[in-house]
């Protein structure tokens, strides 16, 4: 993980507990074609879907929302699991699984650029709330 | 600076030169007003402004593009600079000096965690005008 990362989870410490997992296998780093990835990922994915929480996939096709509006989400659901889908994003059966989707940005990004960008986004977020001066 | 903003740095050399400025110092850290840190963010990027190139400002009324639209920026300007501004954002004296606006997504984002995704951009872009495997 790097170190930005890493910054932006112990600061949210003292606002909420975050967890990364970095779910990449064998099977899905020989996925060559778009749907055979998809299929391994929602596979692979399947078991961190949250049964009594709210699941967020990362997707081009996603609500864009600023970072206030993103801040409401946190408010509004105390566990949420977030999912960034690799080079090939997520099939439709995966994406029915979850409760929402969200577009960090009309631009492609890997999933590292997006892992960070989305941790600071949960800091951001809870500075919101808690009216830490972070956000201003 | 980031690993991962260097690794994007090194990567683009194939295709381009990258110079990253880290224009920060104390007139700027003092500035506590937002117009004030405007007026200051205006005078010490004056001077990196292109004569014979394309200025963008990172600007969250800014166009919002996908990635292969910003490759296409990249195409049309052999000679681009490109302005993140600091937690006040920049005022219209200076938008007004750019040719450009860019908004890199409707959340907000610290300069560190833009920089990033704008040089994954710059990557990106040169991999979509250049046919290189990592933007598909």
């Amino acid at each position: 993980m790097s170190a930005l990362s890493k910054e932006f989870i112990d600061n949210t410490k003292r606002f909420a507990r975050v967890e990364t997992h970095n779910i990449f296998n064998k099977k899905i780093n020989q996925a060559q074609r778009s749907e055979q990835a998809q299929k391994i990922y929602e596979e692979v994915f399947a078991p961190y879907l949250l049964d009594d929480g709210f699941n967020i996939a990362l997707h081009p096709s996603g609500k864009k929302i600023d970072s206030f509006e993103f801040a409401t989400l946190l408010q509004e659901h105390p566990k949420i699991a977030f999912f960034i889908g690799g080079a090939y994003g997520f099939g439709d059966g995966f994406l029915q699984k979850c409760d929402y989707r969200l577009s960090l940005s009309p631009l492609t990004m890997s999933h590292k650029v997006a892992r960070i960008v989305l941790l600071e986004q949960i800091f951001r977020g809870f500075s919101i709330i808690n009216n830490h001066p972070y956000h201003k």
